[in-house]
């Protein structure tokens, strides 16, 4: 059996997958994948990934995409250490947050990391290689949010809409862990595993949801701890590209 | 055993979930929620769904949102014809497409339907009326898309996002239908549900991309001809509201 894992180290949908694996105590082989050098443009990788987006996994030869597809996959095939609650109802739970990380927490969490990581970058670009880069990048959002980078970056609704998104999953998380002690109830799930990176990011970004949110602080500094997420979330051999 | 379903017919979210009760078999409440007089607004239905969006499901007393998790769940309780693969990597191709359809085919089919079905009633409603309703909708994309339909409509870049997602999708779809028949391949799945309320709305917006993609296009005509689906897509008593 063998499991390989496309990934770009501390990158937030890298995170999640990486913990998922390290969680269930599974070995991988790891592939780290440069995005400052757009190796997720290559022709290969995107015929792994048609998206040209980490983290992909490969298991056996079959290919799976995206992290929380990755994860509820990996939690299915290796039952040991099961990370859905066994009633429908309490994976239901679970999928409410997993998606709202994904459709909130990911796109806010987008804008001001971009801005800090690959402005500089995009904007020094000379334009025939951004052109080329924005001509093979497959997904319509990525290639706008490249040309705001390359513009004026982003307006001011887009860092609005972001941090309504930020407060609004604050909300909705305090409301679960109130009840807690984990998003879906008793147990620790993929919900935590999928919203972890961007509360964690949101930490640093706005320090005063974390402050106003006391249950979810209490969840951040209690998951932060786990072996695993420790494992996935410092830097080490994996989270940086192979050589440097 | 008791289902109650709240949703407003015939919009895309209504559909994915009447269409995953009716393909099951599992006959249901129905509790019409108008939109247009923003009853998805009202407390106490806020109480069952947060995100004050259609569709709820109860499932004797349990109370479970996203169209997406509520087709999940009942293929879980009641699982006599199952619409999700009995292994594995066939579930993640088809949340691959699910996921998909949440996060490319709604937005995507948003821009147009909204400015086609809300823009006028928007446009002409008293501003206070407005500002009461953009203050109750606790989805913050929600309230900008509100805020745009009462300002200049939604911008060139919101259309050529929401029309390049659409390619982008038909360009996926197209593959998967090449060796299909369905999207996760031979078996018809939540994923073919999740995705038919976009494909067909595009087929008014957009008739080039389905005469452009045969595949997908054949399709489509397989899957609307399914009893379950004329049922829900055609109008009915379920699909307006009570005593219209």
């Amino acid at each position: 059996m063998t499991l390989e894992l496309y990934h770009s180290g501390l990158t937030s949908c890298s995170k999640k997958a990486r913990l998922g694996l390290k969680e269930k105590g599974l070995a991988y082989k790891s592939h780290f994948i440069r995005l400052d050098k757009f190796e997720h443009h290559d022709p290969a990788y995107l015929k792994l990934n048609p998206n040209g987006l980490v983290p992909t996994l490969v298991h056996d030869g079959k290919v799976i995409i995206e992290s929380g597809v990755i994860n509820e996959y990996i939690d299915e095939v290796f039952p040991d250490k099961p990370l859905k609650p066994a009633d429908a109802y309490g994976r239901a739970q679970m999928r409410i947050f997993c998606k709202m990380a994904d459709e909130y927490g990911l796109p806010a969490t987008r804008i001001p990391t971009w801005t800090r990581t690959k402005a500089e970058q995009i904007k020094s670009m000379p334009q025939a290689e951004f052109d080329k880069i924005v001509s093979e990048t497959p997904l319509v959002d990525h290639r706008l949010k490249l040309e705001a980078l390359k513009g004026e970056g982003f307006t001011k609704k887009e860092f609005d809409e972001a941090y309504g998104k930020m407060d609004y999953i604050f909300k909705r998380c305090e409301t679960a862990l109130a009840e807690g002690p984990y998003l879906a109830g008793d147990m620790y799930t993929l919900a935590d595993i999928a919203m972890l990176p961007y509360i964690a990011a949101f930490k640093d970004v706005r320090p005063d949801l974390l402050k106003a949110h006391p249950h979810t602080n209490g969840w951040l500094e209690r998951v932060m701890a786990r072996p695993a997420v420790q494992a996935t979330y410092l830097p080490s051999a994996e989270t940086v590209p192979a050589g440097a």
